[in-house]
This record gives C-alpha cells, sequence and structure tokens, in this order.
C-alpha cells in the first residue's frame, strides 16, 4: 500500500467560525482526513499581519480550534503554528533562496494591501514565503484550496523547485486539491462573509445569535410587499437554501417566485435549519473547556514538530549550515 | 555601579580576515570588549543571501570564528547565529511591525542588488529587518559601525520604537557606536578590500602569501622609473604605511617623495612589517583546531541562547501568542 498523501491546510484565528469558515475550509477538512494525512494549522503567525489585539487574539486562536474540534475536525490533526517555531527558521531560510520578483507579482498583496492601508507591513508582503514554509515543513504533498490561493500554492511549488535545484532535491511539489466551495456571502447579501465585516452567521453561537443573523439578512430588495412575486436567483437567503435544504430548496423556491411565501417566513425557516443542522457542533463546542482545548493543540503541535524538526534539519544540512551547536 | 551597556555586532562568514575586516571591525570589538557587555556574531544566516556553496561554507564560517580568537576577540562572546535559532522567530515577528515602506527605502538593497543582480532575493529584500532582530534579540543598547550601516541601525531603531508603542516597552533603542576604522583599498588601489574581488592582504595567513599579496599592489602608476619621484599622497602603499608604521610612516613618504626609494622595496618592507605585526594571531590561529573552534562557537552560542530565549519569550507575552505549548 502506498503511503498516504500528506496535505496541510489552515486558518487565521479570528474567532468562532461563521459559515463561511465551515464551508469553505472546515467542512472539507473533515472530509479529507482520512483518506489523506492531514496537517491543520492554527495560523496565528498569519494573523498577526493584521495586528491583533493582544487581549483578545488568545480568546480567538482558542475558539477556532474549538470550533475545529467541535465540527468534526480530529483533534490529532490540529496544531498551533506558533507551537512549531521551526516554521520560522525555515522561512528565513527560504527567504535566501525566493527571489524578490517573486513575491513582488503575488496579485494578493495588492489586494491585502488595500484592505488595511494604514498597515502594510512586511509580513503582509513576505506572506506567501510563510504559507511555502508552513507548507514545506510538513513536506505536504497537496493543499486544498478555494479559488484565491492559487497563487500561492505556485509560490509554494516554485520555491520547493528552486530548493532543490540549488541545494539538492529535499521538498515534494505541492499539488492544489481543488475542493467544491460554495460561494458563502455576508448577511448584507454584497460581500463575503466575514467578521471584520459584521455580516457573519455563526455556526456554533447560540441559536438565538444565529436567529438573529439569519433575520438580518438583506433580501430580495425589488420585493416591497409579500403579494409581489419575488427573484430568487439574485436572493442570497435563496443561495443558502440550496446549501442547507439539498433535497427540496426548489420547492422553497418556487413558493418565493409565485409570492407564495415572504422572505420573513423563508429566513425564519433557514435560520431553524441551521440552528437544528449545527446543533451537534454546539453541543461539542460546548463540552470544550479552553484548559481542554490547549491540551488537544499541544498534542498535536508536538506530532507537528516531529516532522517540522526532521524536515528543517534536512534543510540545513542541504544548505551547509552546521548542526545548532 | 551602572550595568555595562550590551553590544552586538558580527560578520558574513567569508574565509580568514583580510586587513579590510580585521581594521574594519574585528580590532575594534578586541578594543570595545571589556569596556562593554559584547556579543560578536559570525552571522552564518546573513551569508546565505549569496547562496555560498555547502561545500565551502562549513570552512568559511570556521575560518572566520578562529581568526576572531587569534586576532584577541574573547572566546565567550563569540556565537553563531544559526545556533541560535530563535533570531528567526523574532524576525518573523518582526515582519509584522515592520512597514514594507521602510524597507524599501533602505539605500543597501538597491547596492546589493547591483552586486548579485542573477540572484536578488528576499534575503537581500528584508536583510535589515533581520539585522533589527539580530541586535534587538539581545537587547543591544549599541552597535558599533563604520560609515555604512547607518540605514540599518536607524531601522533597528525604528523597529524597538514602533514594537513598544503597539506592543508596550520592551526593547531599548539602539545606539550607533562610532568608531574609527581607517579605509582599507584592496591591493587594486581602487576598490575595497573583499575577497570576492581577489584583491586582499591576508592577516592570519602564511608569510609567504602575505608577502606576494603585498607585492601584487599597484603603486603610484605615475612613476615609471624609480629615479621619479613619487605621489605618496594618492599611493595605497603609504595609505598602509599611516596603518603600520604610525610613527615613522612620514620618513617613508619623503624617501618616496623624493625619489630615494622604490615602489619595490618599500612594499617588501611592508610586507615584512605586517607579516611581523601579525606573527602572534598567526600563531594563536595555528594552534586552534576546528573542533576547538567548534566548541567556543557552541559555549558562545549557549550563552547567547540564554539572553534570546528570555528576550523571544517576551516578545511572545507582549503580542499574545501563547506559551509554545
Amino acid at each position: 500500500m502506498a503511503p498516504r498523501k500528506r496535505i496541510l491546510s489552515g486558518m487565521r484565528p479570528t474567532g468562532r467560525f461563521h459559515l463561511g469558515n465551515y464551508f469553505g475550509a472546515a467542512k472539507n477538512w473533515v472530509e479529507l482526513q482520512d483518506e489523506y494525512e492531514c496537517y491543520y494549522m492554527v495560523a496565528d503567525y498569519h494573523g498577526l499581519t493584521s495586528q491583533p489585539h493582544a487581549d483578545s487574539f488568545e480568546r480567538d486562536l482558542i475558539d477556532l480550534a474549538a470550533d475545529m474540534v467541535a465540527v468534526g475536525v480530529r483533534r490529532d490533526l490540529i496544531y498551533l503554528q506558533s507551537s512549531v517555531p521551526e516554521v520560522a527558521e525555515l522561512f528565513l531560510l527560504f527567504t535566501m533562496v525566493t527571489p524578490y520578483g517573486w513575491v513582488q507579482r503575488v496579485p494578493t498583496f495588492k489586494e491585502m494591501a488595500r484592505q488595511q492601508p494604514d498597515n502594510v507591513n512586511m509580513g503582509l508582503f513576505s506572506y506567501p514565503v510563510l504559507q511555502a514554509a508552513d507548507i514545506l515543513l510538513v513536506k505536504g504533498d497537496a493543499v486544498p484550496v478555494g479559488g484565491d490561493q492559487d497563487a500561492h500554492i505556485e509560490m509554494a511549488r516554485e520555491t520547493a523547485r528552486r530548493f532543490n535545484r540549488v541545494y539538492g532535491k529535499l521538498f515534494p511539489e505541492p499539488a492544489t486539491l481543488r475542493t467544491s466551495t460554495p460561494k458563502i456571502l455576508g448577511t448584507d447579501g454584497k460581500q463575503k462573509m466575514s467578521k471584520s465585516l459584521g455580516n457573519i452567521v455563526g455556526v456554533t453561537a447560540e441559536p438565538e445569535v444565529i436567529r438573529k443573523q439569519v433575520l438580518s439578512m438583506v433580501t430580495d430588495t425589488k420585493r416591497v410587499y409579500k403579494s409581489q412575486p419575488g427573484h430568487p436567483k439574485s436572493c442570497n437567503v435563496d443561495s443558502l437554501y440550496k446549501v442547507f435544504f439539498p433535497d427540496d430548496w426548489e420547492h422553497y423556491w418556487e413558493l418565493c417566485r409565485k409570492a407564495e411565501m415572504g422572505c420573513l417566513e423563508k429566513k425564519q425557516i433557514l435560520a431553524e435549519r441551521i440552528v437544528e443542522t449545527f446543533a451537534p457542533f454546539r453541543e461539542a463546542r460546548a463540552e470544550l473547556s479552553d484548559e481542554a482545548v490547549k491540551g488537544i493543540l499541544a498534542r498535536g503541535s508536538e506530532r507537528a514538530r516531529e516532522v517540522a524538526g526532521g524536515t528543517v534539519t534536512e534543510a540545513r544540512q542541504a544548505i551547509g549550515l552546521l548542526p545548532p551547536l
């Protein structure tokens, strides 16, 4: 039997999951975790690019890890990036083989810089180099991605190729593992769901919170009265029906189109469905103490460090550095 | 008694000392080492920016460390940068608080990029961020510098200031410790002395090597015959007389100006003086085995790691990262 391929994925800690986090990443992690040898990272170093407040940062990263466990990610696969500081050394070593021009050409930098024009730091600029280090630290064979991370995986591939050429073959060239991720818009119906935009619907949140978030969703602005036929094709609520009512969304679609059900009622039904779907996650989350989560991260980080230590030792040797004295 | 101020300095490993290394840095290190609490670094991570060959890199860094000891640098003060990998983590943390624009404005990048146009890597670009990490890792109060490093020390000061403002006071703002360094040109009389330019005069090299190097020096090109008066003011050999004959260089200056001594003879006298001056260094160097040098680096690196570990722990805490799990 061939050894399982290794994959690496991660998320920046911004607190508890919203629908975008869950359907965009975590759900796929759960689906992939038995077929592949997985490393799932709470990317706290990456989170520093937006200079989070020290007081809330710990809360956010524990909440992320807890929600990962709650939605079914295997505990032993989860680790904390900053508890595997070997990544910092590989990052430093990779700066030496990464052409400046490559980093300049990565399109996400401009996008990220636009989001925080007052804090365009070197961490933002060198983000793809750190991401290459994350992936290659565990010698990842593949990285599950939605659409917008292609340039970063390509950079990791090029970094592996270049290191191998200069110093001898050491790293695999990680492939892109295309996963299906429904596009989840925020409650405003316009932008990507994002905590910083305040347009989220929670996953493990309390039912009352989820209900309130769903009821705040912007619906069909052209439908002023319930008696008017709706336009489900352009309505964000109907998009979520496709996700949460995979078998009978068309039924609700027709009710809207024929003005037989109002927006409010559709949102109420959706809210209850979301609350019900995620009830097991919410219960699992409630059982996890902060201490338990830290223990999970500690054990997962130890597992990651075993691989990481070996990789850094090999990389140092290839480069000609002395073994640490 | 006030605690002694702490200073940090270092050199990239390019092999054994030449006159430029000795008079430009190491001599000052020896002079400062009792007045200050010193950390003197073999900067092997920095050396990677020019992609040294793995086979010769170990030789070069051992030769550098051995020559440091041979010329009188105290053994306990010397450490190997890559044996204190905490610097990589502080470097990563510093990328998060260093504005991209600061790094872009550092003038040395363009100069370094011109020297190796085929290898303009991210390590070259982020060089001053790593240098700030070197300095602040040991909470250096001052950095001894010649002329061309000012921009880097300024960057370290700005990094300290910014980190302190964002996360609370942790780092001193390192001062520039201006040291007197004679300008040492290469044997070509035109460029800075540099191993890669092949224009060096050694320090701990064998007498025969030093003689050959000194005799290859370009002298007064306007003086074709010995009977013509020389122009010591523009002659590189006479510059070195000022360094090696501080008390009677004017005597030799006159001999040249009056055509009473030829260039060859002046170089022969200089060569013997250099050989004689450095004889104790050469002897000290000959007594150091590679194993002894590695032991010195190991002990010095342990000393540096004690400080480094504390600094990184404090920095992580200030930022809000968890203690390593």
